[in-house]
């Protein structure tokens, strides 16, 4: 049996991948020295990728990248970056008490930051139990994660014309979409250079709140923390309370900023080459903020009229207060849509009904294009599409009828590709809400343990999203699951992220031989 | 604006199937002549759809329906039939404490028996609050529905080539698929001879049970109840109790009754014609089978290492005994999986992650061409199938790989069309969750409402299951939702037991005019 995938040159060029990555390690490093804390678990990090990514490079480096061999680089690279990253709270935790000591909690810390899922396995969330450094790696890592995601949806993903990614191409054509490598360096400088941008400019406003004294623990520290995890629609907070941590300015100026984290990126490239027409006639977005306008209405109605139960400490009262209602509403459909997963209320005590509400949000999606995770808008909107058609043409079998987007028509294929995709998403969800259900039951270690756990911790970790219901809401915790359901969700954040298929095929054997 | 579809034509058809309803309106007659109950009811609906079936019969005849017009004709006709069969339960319980005397609810249960669905809102299942003549017409519209699916199944919707229903003509061609009746006649008695012998054969064993002392409460009344709701998979039962009031051997006895159910019935015609193989060669029946064993193992494992708590009254202890945890795990995931929804024990209150077995026998479904409800095996096979073609051709671009089933390839656009058919679905079921939860909010009617039931409704009555979760359970009612639920649940089961596309192409304007 010959293998026919060159899976040296992929590896190699995940090599060069961990080069690079001991560049942002100096962040936390820097984080250590300011804080005098212990700088051990960077120095040792950063040595260690360098080292495993050069002898990584001396395989075969072959920068022309095939199909196969481009979802090979993607997939190992998320894996690989995932391991590196693990080892500072390996370290660091050592001999404390911290559930991160732990190889597959460090892990699973780790994948659901670079994944920018959000998903926690620390047991207290605290900068006393934690040095300054570790909590800013912690939330460093989905920044990277994040810039991962950018090349990938718009540079990477489109080429390989599987799960219909390249529909992101037919509605909003990126910069330079052209070949693998290395024009894909062209393109990712450009957005990274808008991604960049924003972060930046949240960070200032955050902490501009707090110089005017609108905020008084919105530190710079926690205004860098959080620009680190709002873009990349990541979730992560050194606060154990999330957002509901800051004062209403700070959780309203985080709803535009989540939602700029779900939109296509290459759309801000051309508002910014001067042609902002092309927002409005993007029908994509324009069905992302009718879904998060028409759930946050429905939502707000629920919680002022007090459908749902009163709120606990956290998040206040909502029935009957007009504003709180409708901050607490916007800002959880469009953390949730758009995969974020922060929160100012804890939303797995509220109402059965409000709760769908947010689970309807949850299966939405980013946009494609996006850092944000889920099946996507433009997916459903494909689905949408081709259900119509199935209708039209069941009492009229004689008439074709392309399917359009944004004026193009789509090609079959590629819807082929979005049902595909769509149906293997929910089938695997499916099938690890059954395998963690009987993980839970055959160890019984987790009291109290629902159908409501097993269906969230499946859906929050394969989208992405962080949080879920049960005990899994946001400020959930989800150190009590054994280490196999662990593992599989270290598996589904990875598939998730890298929307199923460049992984998936790694495992039929078609791919290996033929 | 013209309409274009000939309903005079469709509607006079209706009035034709109006007309026969007649005669089976004579069998709950008999039953009260000879309990000495009122016959009223019966004499007043059979005037009543004599009337009705005449004057729609004026309209238009005309026997050659085009495909609209065979898909209004399958539409209205079920909802027709239901209206006709509620009269009974409201003359019958006019003046009395029966929750049927109020036509929505008189509606839902006819609707859920004459779609073989089995939902209850029957404030009392008992022979004493009811006459045997009401609860011998309520098992037997499951039986009269169960006729109008073999037709509509096996000779209406492969012709009409929509839902992918052309697929059961790929594998098991019928004894003579040709054009929309008259030919449909023909096909109808050789299918309806089966259903009929296997009817009476059941009857005649579960009453030689009785006559034997290994079933006491099994008289020949309860015997032919059985018998009207087991083939038709709908599950009705005049005891409150369900299967769970019989003894195993009862029980056993019913499980390959249910499989029978479950398969598509042209296959008996080839057995009967002397081609047994095609029971083998046919992968549909293959994957069902492989379905009810892997599940019922799983389930036995939970229920026999005690994972699931202990049960009650009913059913009995699993945990360390054998035969019962077998016994309990195969009759609950046939009755689910083929969609019949009869109960031996409370499986709402089982663990959790017995449950979530038990929720994927319910997604499954029966055999295309069967009575069973759901989304049906052979579209499963074909998404899997799409699936894994998905996955080889992401790493082989070049490679054209058409799907096939039982050797023939099968054609793309039934493919689309199982997609679409899938798609619609779940959809559908998801927005019905989202509807019945903020109808249930609304009114604030049910105490400790949750999510669980308000998808359990949705997944049980679009699925034409019958029981749920929660509330919901195989000795739950439906009778607490409000009114608006209860119309969108009769909605949901009609659309649901007509493979939904030709119900909902009427609400499509073009439809009508194009
Ligand atoms: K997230
Ligand atoms: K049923």
């Amino acid at each position: 049996m010959r293998i026919r995938a060159d899976w040296r040159a992929s590896v190699a060029l995940v090599g060069t991948v961990l080069k690079y990555l001991s560049i942002p390690l100096v962040i936390p490093l820097v984080v250590a020295l300011i804080y005098t804390e212990p700088v051990f678990p960077f120095l040792a990090t950063i040595a260690l990728t360098i080292a495993v990514g050069h002898g990584l490079e001396q395989l075969r480096p072959d920068p022309d990248l095939q199909v196969r061999e481009a979802m090979l680089f993607v997939a190992i690279s998320w894996l690989a970056v995932a391991m590196i990253g693990a080892v500072p709270y390996v370290i660091a935790g050592w001999g404390t008490e911290s559930t991160l000591a732990h190889p597959v909690n460090a892990l699973f810390e780790s994948m659901s930051g670079f994944t920018t899922t959000g998903a926690t396995v620390l047991g207290s969330i605290s900068l006393e139990d934690h040095s300054h450094a570790i909590m800013m790696w912690r939330q460093l890592t989905q920044w990277l994660g994040g810039m991962g995601i950018i090349v990938l949806m718009v540079a990477i993903l489109p080429e390989l014309a599987v799960s219909g990614a390249q529909l992101v191409e037919s509605e909003a054509p990126g910069p330079q979409l052209q070949k693998l490598t290395p024009r894909i360096a062209e393109t990712a400088r450009i957005l990274w250079l808008v991604y960049f941008a924003f972060t930046v400019v949240y960070i200032a406003i955050l902490y501009g709140f707090h110089l005017a004294g609108m905020a008084d623990n919105m530190t710079l520290y926690n205004a860098i923390a959080h620009g680190f995890t709002t873009l990349p629609t990541g979730g992560f907070s050194p606060e154990a309370d999330s957002v509901a941590a800051f004062s209403a300015i700070v959780q309203w100026t985080a709803i535009p900023f989540m939602i700029i984290a779900g939109t296509n990126f290459a759309l801000f490239w051309h508002v910014f080459s001067g042609d902002g027409h092309r927002f409005v006639r993007n029908s994509e977005f324009r069905a992302y903020i009718s879904a998060i306008a028409g759930l946050t209405v429905l939502l707000a109605g629920i919680l002022y009229t007090g459908a749902a139960p009163p709120l606990g400490d956290l998040g206040g009262v909502t029935a009957g207060v007009f504003e709180n209602s409708l901050r607490q509403s916007a800002f959880q459909i469009v953390s949730l849509l758009t995969s974020t997963g922060y929160a100012t209320s804890d939303f797995a005590d509220w109402s059965s009904t409000g709760q769908i509400v947010l689970l309807f949000a949850m299966l939405v999606g980013g946009c494609a294009g996006s850092t944000g995770g889920g099946v996507k808008v433009v997916r459903w909107l494909i689905v949408f599409k081709v259900l119509r058609r199935e209708l039209f043409t069941a009492s009229h079998p004689e008439v074709v009828r392309p399917i359009r987007l944004g004026g193009n028509i789509v090609d079959e294929d590629a819807i082929r590709g979005v049902l595909g995709f769509s149906f293997m998403y929910l089938v695997i969800f499916a099938l690890a809400t059954l395998v963690i259900a009987l993980d839970v039951s055959r160890v019984a270690a987790i009291e109290e343990f629902t159908a409501l756990e097993a269906f969230s911790a499946s859906l929050a970790t394969i989208g992405n999203i962080g949080p879920g219901f049960g005990f899994l809401g946001p400020f959930g915790n989800y150190n009590d699951f054994p280490i196999p359901s662990k593992l599989l969700m270290v598996f589904l954040m990875w598939i998730g992220r890298l929307e199923i298929i460049p992984v998936l095929v790694m495992f039929t054997g078609g791919f290996w031989t033929r």
